[in-house]
């Protein structure tokens, strides 16, 4: 049976599905049935969040665990009524927090997904707009305001990396797609020359590579092993004799290739 | 003076960054100079930690506040042993949950942004490329499968909005700008029609928009209040004619606008 994991927020809840996942993972083996509340910032939302909360801990019969954010001591008190483990996220850190700061909390409705840092949200954003405006070899022209220029063959992970160091760290990241001409003879595009400190490759095994396009194009020359392997072997070759650093992306999810890449591209976040 | 505040991780450090920068919002009268050690994941990364941590303690004369999600106790011991305020993310859960759960935590090094759910992971990305390909207007011919179509006057908040909810949620988020011709006759669009039940709008107030729209293009026609009052008032009167949700997004981050429409548009999460 599916334990159930309820994450509530008087914000968006991201941090509390953050954490609680991080948790989670480390209980692997169990299955969870999971919810989030979001914006819960009243005591009438909270009241119908504690009713949510009482719900299914009786249709399971098995008591949720409840993540939290909430920062009003008045919401809190309402949902840690209710039958479940509750756990907090912020309480529990507040109060070390104070002392250390010697300055007492706000204890306010959280902000930290809000707009708070007006200016570094607007870097973030600027940066989102840049890696759409500068995808998959489009918008040459604006490389000069690239912090990085992401290269790699077709469906390499290219484009969801650049768009998650924009989104996260404000990073501006420009992707090019070397394509066969180049990868054929060797040889960088005359577009990137110039920008060479800011090139940064990515590679993947062929099999993955093979496995990926053929989800794309099942049978086509361009997702078969062979050509997989003979490009990943040219890309290979052209990161190396250009000194182009790189990394196999084969087992990393986008987080884990976003920020190997902050590291060694040595790259400053913006936000 | 700026407290020092280190993020430390055995894996990407974005759990921690995500709960630490929520807790510090509490505090937001006050400076931070922040730094991530990520993938700390060996005794000899963790002494090399302890090393920086030390001299930040040393330069500044103050001590650095340190968030962990350090999950393995030998690494978390090499850092604990140094001076700071040490707030463990991890450790401090793990028991609770042991406890409620009646299972032992793995306790091994985190993959909380890794592709351990390899099926959710593939459907974020597949978003994220989706969000991509059905910016802006464009890809009207895969709206079949898109859960939702982001409306709004250029300039609005649509793209970084659906890129977000494709990353974050696994959402398949299109976007489509309503311009001149379509809000001057109070139509919908020929391509949007059958698909009103997906149709999300947002909006912003005049102010807000001419803002954003003279960084862009200083005294042009179309960042004037005149013109953003004209259009965004025609699109409002639109979304009511046809009876389309919408959001005012003038106070909101991406993350705030995301996570409000997975309410109101009642979307579910693929991840």
């Amino acid at each position: 049976m599916k334990r159930p994991v309820i994450y509530i927020s008087d914000s968006t809840g991201i941090t509390a599905e953050t954490l609680g996942h991080s948790l989670l993972t480390q209980f692997s083996d169990l299955e969870y049935e999971t919810f989030t509340l979001r914006f819960i910032n009243t005591v009438e939302k909270a009241t119908q969040a504690a009713e949510v909360i009482q719900r299914f801990s009786q249709e399971n019969g098995v008591r949720p665990i409840v993540f939290s954010t909430l920062v009003e001591d008045s919401l809190q008190q309402i949902i840690i009524k209710c039958d479940c483990l509750f756990i907090d996220f912020m309480q529990t850190f507040i109060q070390p927090l104070e002392q250390e700061l010697a300055t007492p909390a706000h204890r306010e409705v959280g902000h930290s997904h809000g707009m708070t840092e007006m200016k570094a949200y607007q870097e973030r954003m600027s940066a989102v707009n840049y890696a759409l405006q500068c995808d998959d070899g489009i918008g040459v022209q604006h490389y000069d305001k690239a912090d990085v220029i992401m290269l790699g063959v077709s469906r390499s992970g290219k484009t969801p990396s650049c768009v998650y160091l924009a989104m996260h760290f404000g990073i501006f990241a420009a992707n090019y797609p070397l394509v066969e001409g180049d990868i054929e003879r060797l040889v960088l595009p005359e577009s990137l020359k110039k920008y060479r400190e800011k090139l940064f490759g990515l590679t993947i095994t062929p099999e993955r590579l093979h496995q990926i396009r053929s989800e794309r194009r099942p049978n086509s020359e361009y997702a078969s092993l062979h050509q997989c392997q003979y490009e990943l072997r040219q890309v290979e070759a052209l990161y190396r004799q250009f000194g182009i650093d790189y990394l196999n992306v084969t087992r990393m999810s986008v987080e884990e290739i976003a920020t190997s890449i902050m590291i060694r591209a040595d790259l400053k976040q913006h936000a």
